[in-house]
C-alpha cells in the first residue's frame, strides 16, 4: 500500500526553473502513511482466517509486493495494482497527436500487478481489469476504447496470461470527467513450492543482474508532470534531438512498461530460481534495498540511462544521488542469484529482448546499496517500506 | 464488465416529481455495451494461454460472476469489484450528521466482490483493497480513514478470508478532490472440486432460496441519488415514520450490504452445494435469468421488501415490474438447489441471521420468472448479460 501520485495543478510556482524534488511534485506521503499502517496492522491480523479453511499466509510476502498464501500442492499469489497518473499524459499527447495512446498505457497498467506479482516466484495466470471512467461517454470514443482493450489483450498474451473479466464502471461524480482510474489484479501460483523467492535463500556471493527499464514506465509520473509546466513546447518537447531525433518528452514518457514475467519463466524454464527480486518502482534503486536482511548491495555497473530519464533529471536539477533514489534510471527489475547463474541469467533475458548486466554483488555488511561507478550510497535510513 | 453509475448532476428535470427509469437516472448503457463485448471477446481469446501452465479456464464461468480456472487439484476463482457510486451517500450524510459512514462503504465494497465469487461454488481466501482517493488528504481525515480500515477488516473477519494488501494511491486530476474509488479484488478456491457450481446440475425440480438483503445494497444508487434532489430534506428524509420513526433516507441508504459467503460455506459443512447461484444486483430480479440455460423460474414467496426499496418504488413512480426488474425488493442472493435441500438451506441461513425463504421452483419451459404472487413476469430478452 505505498503509491501516490500527485496533483496536475497549476501551480505558478512550479512552472519555474530550478531543483524539483518528488516531494515538490506534490506527493504527501505523511498523510497516506499512518492510514497504511493502520491498515497493514489490521490486515496483518486476518492472516489467522485462512487456519480455518486449512491454508496459512506465508508471512514473509507481508511487505513484499505480492501476498501469498499456502494452499498445500503450490502457493498462491495475488495482487492489485493501480496505474497511477500515467493516463494524464496520454489524455495529453492524444490532444496534441490526434491519436490514441492507451496500447501503450493497457500494458503499462498490466506491467504494475504482473512486474510485482512475479517478485514472489509466482507465475502469472488471471488478470482482472478495472478501468473507472469519469462517465460512461468515455467509452464512447471508439478508437481509443479498441486501443485500450487490444493493449490490455496483447499485454496478456505476452505474459502468457489469461484475461478473466473486470469492472468498467463509469464512474460520474468520483472519477474526474473525460478521465479514467486503471488498475489491475493479477492471480498467480508459485509452483512449484521452491521457485517462492521471498528472500530467505538471498545471501552474500549472490548476483545482482538488473533488467534494462524502458524509460520511466510507470513512476515518477508526478515528477514528469511537474516539469511539463516549464517546458514552452509542452509534451512535444524534444528530449534528445542530437540522439534521437524527433523524440517527445510526451512520446518517450509513453514508452510501455517492460513486461518481466517472459524473463521469470524462462529462468525457471533453464532451472533458475532467483533468490529475490525487486521491482524497480518508486524510491527508484532505493529498492534493491527492499529485503529485510542486513546486507550490503555492491554495484560495479550501472546501466544506460534512457533519454527521458536523463532528460528528467536535468530538467530537474537533480543530482545522481537523488535521481537514482526518485527514477528507475534504465534498470526496471532487479534479480539476485546465485553468482553461477549469473551470467546464463543475462542470456536468457536478452534472448527475450530485454537487456540486463550482471551488476553487482551481495556481501556480508550494513545495509546498504554502494552504486560505485556514481559514488553514491543508500542506507537503511532511505527506504521504510514496512 | 458490465457496472455503469450515474452522474450526479443539478439537471433541473430531475428535480421535478414523476416517474423516473433507471435509464433517465443518468445510466448509458449504450457507450458502454460495445467495449464491454469487444473486451470480452478479447479476453475469451486469451484463455489458450493458460494451456502453457497446464491449466485450463473452465470456459462457462465466461460470462458469470467469477472467472474460474481449474488448476488441478481444484479450481482458482478471481474476481474485482468495484463499489459504484454509494461513497457519494456516504460522504453527504457525513456532511449531514458529522461523521463517518465508511465502515459500512468497507462492507459494501468487500461485499461488490465475496457475494460475486461465491456463486460459482468459491470459498473466498484472500480479498486486496483497492482505496484511489483524489488527493492525499483524503486519508487526512483519520477518523474517516480508521473507519475504513475497520469496516473493511470487519467484513474479512465475517467472511474469513485474509486481506493480503492492497493500493492507497492519490490520483488527484483523476479521481475528484474529495472523492475516493473503492474496489476489491477477491481469489478464492472451488475445493474440493465438486462445489462448482456453474449450473451444469441446475434443472427442473430444483428449489429456489431467496437470501434477505438489507436494503438497497450497492445496486441502483445512481436512481436512489437522483431521488434525493427532489426531496426537500434531501437524505435527511424519513422514509417510513410510522414504522421505523427517524430512519432517514441517507441512513437506509447505507445500510452496509449483506455478506453471504458465511451462508454459502455453512452449507458446505452441512453436505450442501448449490446447483447454481445468482447475487441480485443491477437489473434486480432479472439476475434469476442469469443462467443460459431455458428453463422457467416460478416464484410463490416474495419476501418483505426493505422500507428504503419501497420508498424508493413509490418516490420513482415504478411500477412492480418495474420496480423488481431494477432493484433487489429484498432479496440479495438467490441459492437454486435440491429440492430435498431447500428447507435446510433456510434453517441455515437463519442460524446465521440471514433470513431466507423457499420462494419458488425451476421447471422446464421457457427461459422466464413468473412472480406469482405480483403477476409479474420476465423473459428471455429482459436480461442479456453475454
Amino acid at each position: 500500500m505505498t503509491r501516490a501520485t500527485s496533483a496536475h495543478s497549476a501551480d505558478p510556482a512550479a512552472a519555474a526553473t530550478g531543483h524539483l524534488s518528488y516531494e515538490q511534485a506534490g506527493v504527501v506521503y505523511d498523510l497516506i502513511d499512518p492510514v497504511k499502517i493502520c491498515a497493514q496492522r489490521a490486515a496483518a491480523s486476518t492472516a489467522v482466517q485462512l487456519t480455518a479453511h486449512g491454508f496459512a499466509e506465508v508471512s514473509a510476502s507481508r511487505g513484499e509486493s505480492a501476498y501469498v498464501v499456502d494452499v498445500g500442492p503450490f502457493y498462491l499469489a495475488s495482487i492489485v495494482e493501480c496505474l497511477g497518473s500515467k493516463a494524464l499524459v496520454a489524455d495529453e499527447m492524444a490532444r496534441l497527436t490526434g491519436r490514441s495512446w492507451y496500447a501503450g498505457i493497457a500494458q503499462d497498467t498490466i506491467a504494475m500487478a504482473i512486474n510485482d506479482l512475479i517478485t514472489v516466484g509466482a507465475t502469472p495466470l488471471v488478470v482482472q481489469a478495472y478501468w473507472a471512467a469519469g462517465g460512461s461517454d468515455w467509452f464512447g470514443d471508439a478508437d481509443r476504447a479498441q486501443d485500450l482493450v487490444a493493449g490490455w489483450k496483447a499485454a496478456c498474451v505476452t505474459c502468457g496470461v489469461a484475461w478473466g473479466g473486470g469492472e468498467t464502471p463509469a464512474l460520474a461524480g468520483i472519477v474526474e470527467d473525460g478521465r479514467i482510474d486503471l488498475a489491475a489484479s493479477c492471480t498467480g501460483l508459485v509452483n512449484p513450492k521452491q521457485r517462492l523467492s521471498l528472500g530467505d535463500k538471498l545471501g552474500a556471493g549472490d548476483a545482482i543482474v538488473l533488467l534494462a527499464s524502458s524509460g520511466i514506465h510507470a513512476n515518477g509520473l508526478s515528477l514528469a508532470r511537474k516539469l511539463v509546466e516549464r517546458m514552452p513546447e509542452g509534451y512535444l518537447t524534444e528530449i534528445a534531438p542530437e540522439t534521437h531525433p524527433g523524440l517527445s518528452y510526451g512520446a518517450a514518457l509513453l514508452a510501455p512498461t517492460t513486461l518481466y514475467s517472459p524473463v521469470t519463466e524462462a529462468l525457471w524454464k533453464a532451472g533458475i530460481a532467483p533468490h529475490y527480486c525487486a521491482n524497480i518502482t518508486g524510491h527508484g534503486w532505493r529498492k534493491l534495498l527492499r529485503h529485510p536482511a542486513a546486507l550490503t548491495y555492491r554495484i560495479h555497473t550501472v546501466p544506460p540511462v534512457p533519454p527521458v530519464l536523463a532528460f528528467i533529471q536535468h530538467e530537474a536539477g537533480q543530482d545522481n544521488r537523488e535521481a537514482y533514489g526518485t527514477l528507475n534510471m534504465g534498470a526496471g527489475f532487479a534479480l539476485f542469484v546465485a553468482a553461477d547463474d549469473a551470467d546464463q541469467v543475462v542470456e536468457i533475458a536478452r534472448s527475450l529482448g530485454v537487456d540486463a548486466w550482471v551488476a553487482g554483488t551481495v556481501e556480508a555488511g550494513p545495509k546498504q546499496v554502494l552504486i560505485e561507478p556514481l559514488d553514491i550510497s543508500f542506507g537503511h535510513d532511505d527506504l521504510q517500506l514496512r
